[in-house]
């Protein structure tokens, strides 16, 4: 059985940031097992797992996959959108449009240390929607 | 419950390739809820998510994933298979060999600019055999 | 219906490492159609499907990753751990914590040449934890 639910994240500036309380809150109870799919209806930002206890580790990520994809790059042929549009592009296949998480004694199963990014690789993104889909 | 279909795409290029309409008429009738999971049975190709509405997009994204794991690099060592080899399982670990998509109201629940990649990262790859499970 | 399996992988160093067998032997008889999802319970390794055949392509991901995030960037603010820890952050993004493969006549549908890979990108990582759901 799959439980559905689009929700919309408030507005988040460029980097990456911790959603993992908002989107428990947007899904309400949880199943006592099954897995959780998260997946973002957008093409230049991404949802990842990692290490939610130091923020120096947001920044550090922001400035790492800006090295990894860098701006400006004068082969590029998709430059209309400004030049954070391109490189956005291909950080979001690199992190990913959605990610998956068990679901054990109806909680979810993350690590001590895990929670759920929210990517945003644009400088202006706006608000992005998210579809939280519940497998039990 | 998971319905799966086995089906090989025709034969693409090297290069990033949208294949949303290849894998809907693959899979037929989709359940009114629940999640698409697509799977790649292969090591050198990979399957994305991304903007499906401008072709210059596909070019850069070929390109900078060619600047990420370029050919060449004089540390490897897995080289019979040509100078493609190695960086294409590289790139298919970046980009993954799977991707999920939630079903709502029977469609696949996409935002506005999305599609579905295949990333042949081999010059010479082959037809690509995927796996589709519908799990509602 | 989920059936999920917490199980602790074996120590493993450094590098890429292939785990197929070890989480077979983790999750038990399998059911004829579904789609198994496997998640880590760490922030600095992850899971990945690549080739697993030339014990030579496991160097090679270990020495491409390492080119892709050098340890020692001097803008780095997450430090404390050692300069093997931030970048283990941001290849565990890369890579991904979770992978999903699909089921078909009660065993895994991998490719020929695919395995389940263990990246572990901390020098001393400790044994991993992992989660297998199989949906069905």
């Amino acid at each position: 059985m799959t439980q559905s639910t689009l929700f919309t994240l408030p507005l988040y500036p460029r980097g990456f940031h911790i959603i993992t309380r908002e989107v428990l809150a947007a899904i309400g109870e949880l199943p006592m097992e099954g897995v959780l799919h998260l997946f973002i209806q957008h093409t230049s930002a991404a949802l990842a797992i990692n290490e939610a206890a130091d923020p120096d580790v947001l920044t550090d990520f922001e400035s790492l996959f800006n090295r990894l994809v860098p701006e400006g790059m004068p082969f590029l042929t998709h430059t209309l959108e400004g030049p954070d549009d391109m490189p956005a592009h291909v950080k979001a296949v690199i992190a990913g449009s959605s990610i998956s998480i068990p679901i054990l004694d109806g909680r979810l199963a993350l690590g001590t240390w895990q929670g759920i990014y929210l990517c945003e690789f644009r400088n202006r993104g706006g608000s992005r929607r998210l579809v939280a889909s519940v497998m039990s």
